[in-house]
Order: C-alpha cells, then structure tokens, then sequence
C-alpha cells in the first residue's frame, strides 16, 4: 500500500504518462481501500478533461473486437485512449493492467493506449463501483478519449448512460431484432446505433427497422436523432463512420451545453451512490451487525412489515 | 384512493379471491403512493405461502410463452397461480390486469389466474420497487406459486435471485452459447437452466455445453447442482420436465434450510432498499432540493472529489 505522501507523487507521475503510476493508481482505485477518498482528492483537480465514450450491447454483438477497432482508429488520429472494461464477457477483462495490454494484441506495445478490466465484484447495476474513479485516472493521465466497454442489455445501458457522455449501442443481424431493441428501451439511451456484423444476412434490415424507430426530428427539432451506422469490426469496414458518428454527437452536445448537464447528472449520481454506500455500510453495523437480520426474520415471519423495518433502519443510523 | 379502512377491507377481499380486490391492492403497491406502507402492513400477516419461481432470460428466449406453459401446467395440478411480468419486453406488460388477461389468452378467462405487468419506471436494478409487495398482494390472494418474469443478462438476473425461491434461466440455441452464458453469470444465478427452442439446430451442442460447465457435485457434495432441461414452449414440449425441475429444487430448498435462509436475504434486501430510498429523498431534499446540484457541479469543476461531496450530504441528513 502507497504510503500517504505517494498518492500525490504517484499522480504526478501517472500525468506524466508513466504506466506504472497509472497500473498502480488504478489498482488503488480498485481496491476500494481506506484511501479510495485520498486518492480521488489528488485526481480532482486533473480530470475533466476526456471525452468518455460507452460502448455496449448484448454478448456476442461483437463489443470487444468494436473497442479495439475504435483503439486503433483513434490512435491513427494521434489521440491518446484509454480502455476500461467493465463487460464479464470481454476478453480484456478479468486480469491486470500488464495482462490485459498483452491480450489486447496489436496495442499491446503503443505506450498511447491503457486498458483496464474492471472487476465487477462490487458493482453498481451493471458497473463497477470503482469506475468513475478509474476513469479520471485515465482522464488525469492524459487519455484524450476513454472507451467504458459494458454488458448491455436491461439496466446496464441506464448505468453506461449516467457515466458516458456519448453512448453507443452495438446490435447485430439476428441478435434480437429492431423490435426487440426497442421493446428493451435501447433507443431511448443509444447516441449512436451500430448494426455490426453488416456483413451478415438480416442486416439491411436490422438497419432499416432501426431507422424507422428512431423518431424522426420535424423542423425545428434540436434534439440528438441517433444515426445508424453499419460497421463489421472484425474486418475494420465502418469504423470511420462510426467515429464520425461520435464525433457529431460530441459537437452537438459541446453547441448546446448539454456535456456540461450530462457530466454534472453523472457526478451527482457518483456523489448520491458514495453517499447511499456509506449509509448502508451503517445499516449493516447496526445492534453489532444483526439488526438487519433480525428485522429480517420479523419480516418472513409476518410479524412486522418491510415499511416498518425500514423505519428502525433509518432511525438506528439517526438520520 | 381507498379510504384508510378500506385497506383491511380489500385484503379480506383478496384473500377470498376477488379479482377486483386483488387488482386494486396491486394498483396501490404500484402507485407507491403515501399508502403503500399502511397496504404493506395490512399484507404482511397473509403473506410468506407461496413459492415464488424467477424466469429469466435474454430477449428472444421465449419467456413469455414458456411463462404461459407453466401457468398452464400449474393449473393442470390444480394450483392457483400469479404472474408478474416486470419485463418490459413481455407483450404481458405495459397494461393493467383485466387487459393483460385478455392478452394472455388461455387464462384469460381462468379465475385462478392472475397476472400483472408491473411498470418498470421506479425500478430497482431490473426489477421495479413494487414488485415484492406484488408478490405479497397475490400471495395473501392465495395463488400457491408466482412466476416474476424479468428481462435477464447482466444485472437482473442477480435481482431476480434477490426476489425468487427458484431461479429458471431460460437460454435458446445460437442465442449466444454456453461459453457467453458462463462468462455472463447465468450459471451461478440459475436453480434450473431450460434451454428453450429445442427443436431448433444448435439445441444438442447448447445443452451439452451447459452440463459440461455446470460443475459435477463430487460425493459428499451437498451443493445444489442446476439440471438443464429442454424444451419447446410454444408446442409445450419440455414444460412438464421444467416443473418437475423446479419441484425438485424446491424440495431441496425445504430439506436443507435454505428456503427460510433465502427468504431472509429477500427481506433484508428489500429493507435495505426501502431504508436506502428514504435516505435517498431527504438528499434530494436538502438544501431545499439544490445542494446535490451544487456539489455535483462542483465535483465537476475539480473542486471538489465526489468523496468529500458525499460526505457533506451524509452529513446534511443528520447521519
């Protein structure tokens, strides 16, 4: 563990681009120890900057291979990315820093691109507790853009949307058709409409069902039309329009001063959850860690309502 | 809005099945109005009988038609039966109870039968916050099982564990593999794994990878070891296999404990989340309803860390 005076020195030099400082940094972040709240002090005042992009969608849509599709694109630009893996399915997940460039193949050795897996132990809906935090690592360490790669699908798409500030939804041909999109409310929090695999048969019309989804704008409708973008990333065919796709949406909230609303709903949310973890982490101290348990037991056995128990919670931690 | 006596007057009703005494509860729970912990208190002393059965699955599985076998095959053995459909893909939701029997066909017309959509909006991870006293209202109603159908993949399913005696995870061939559904969770959160779409190609290889990756309970091995079952819902094929499957869970459950140890999990979560929701309004509340607003922008500027800002609003809560 870094000792108190390190936190600073270790962001200083994480700013500085040095891998080892940001694998360390994160790896604190991830602990979630005693000095989570020290270590996001330090980031504080260096973050903000990135552009944070989610990318999900169902397994097998094709997320990983998009992600490091969209690596390369962006460092063919000249930008600086960062990675994080929140997906239990992906295969960057599930190891450490060093691990996971190595698997990342072909960025494995670009000292311009970081890659983290998220462990999802701890998680928060569909994310990891520790990932707005590790995204300001990266922010802080000079990420011009940060990929947040979830399991989309239910609730994880509402999670990736509270923290992205552009997020894209990756569907396949035959995976659950437009309908089905729809029906799971992934129109509502998709920015950007990837249909990838178009190489595949049903895609044509996978795109077609999800254009005549998304509403159309009438004149004088400022509101964001998500595109639909074809895209086979295993063969890099679509990516450009892909990026192009974001980088429009980037405009369009930068002109409307939407970014600024989006990052201050995401940080209130962060602030609200840190809040609520504490508060439960009391709750389960309470009467020396059985009084949830015994309100519990009241419950099964009909003796006492969850309105009622929740009132002795509340009032235990005198709030 | 029933008057405060009505509520003890309703519940009677309800328990001697009067459909519209039991739509009524059920509109009340979810409303979630200031009367929900008076309806709560009313439930509790009816409540804690029926065995409660999860179904869930990605979009395209067949939930809702293996849901409707399973209300069949349940009245068949004479059972009294509820459903909730807190999927927001099930062609159940979206409506209220006399319109989702007429949907649902067969039962339409079946006074031991009562199925509900339950509103996703004020919804908890996958599942909305009314939905345990949901399940209290057709409990107390007499219904001797209740199938709570969610949308599943990433989160949900651990909520629907969170809500279920059984857990069925239904999968279909070529709706991503074995190997997704092990790096997706399933296979930890599943009681019984029923691939579904047998007759389809792929079925053979779905079921033989779920089996080789369900680990082998070794001798001595008292774990719970899911079967995986198949089936065909739409020709009711399997259905009976299913049923038998979740019978044999249940008995397990009852010979070792677990149910109460379940059910005890269940209501501490569900305090839990109520105590949390209450914690959670006052935040919203303070500072007459703008500080969190303030320190998020704040925390967005770099002022601040999220950490210190959740501090300050624990602190305004009195906790």
């Amino acid at each position: 563990m870094a000792r108190t005076a390190d936190v600073a020195e270790l962001v200083d030099r994480a700013r500085a681009g040095q891998p080892r400082a940001v694998a360390r940094l994160l790896s604190l972040v991830e602990e979630a120890g005693p000095r989570l709240p020290e270590v996001a002090r330090a980031l504080a005042p260096h973050a903000g900057r990135a552009r944070v992009i989610g990318l999900t969608g169902a397994p097998g849509v094709g997320k990983s291979t998009s992600t490091s599709a969209l690596v390369a694109a962006y460092r063919a630009r000249g930008r600086r990315v960062g990675v994080l893996a929140v997906d239990p399915s992906s295969p960057f997940s599930g190891g450490a820093l060093l691990g996971d460039r190595v698997r990342m193949g072909e960025h494995a050795t670009d000292p311009g691109v970081f890659i983290r897996s998220m462990a999802t132990r701890g998680h928060l809906g569909g994310l990891s507790w520790a990932t707005p935090q590790a995204l300001r690592v990266l922010d802080a360490a000079g990420c011009d853009v940060v990929l947040v790669e979830t399991v989309g699908v239910g609730q994880s798409e509402v999670e990736v949307v509270s923290l992205a500030d552009t997020t894209v939804v990756l569907l396949a041909p035959g995976m659950g058709d437009g309908v089905q999109a729809a029906k799971a409310g992934i129109l509502e929090v998709a920015d950007v409409l990837v249909v990838n695999k178009a190489d595949r048969d049903g895609a044509d019309a996978t795109v077609r069902d999800l254009k005549r989804m998304v509403s159309p704008g009438g004149p004088g409708d400022a509101r964001w039309r998500p595109p639909v973008v074809r895209a086979a990333a295993t063969r890099g065919e679509g990516i450009a329009d892909v990026v192009a796709a974001i980088d429009a949406h980037h405009d369009w909230l930068c002109g409307r001063g939407e970014l600024a609303r989006r990052r201050a709903r995401r940080a209130a949310g962060e602030i609200e959850a840190i809040a609520v973890a504490r508060l439960r982490s009391r709750f389960g101290g309470l009467g020396g860690g059985t009084a949830l348990a015994t309100l519990a037991e009241r419950v099964v056995a009909g003796e006492l309502d969850p309105y009622a128990a929740a009132d002795q919670l509340v009032e235990g931690v005198g709030a």
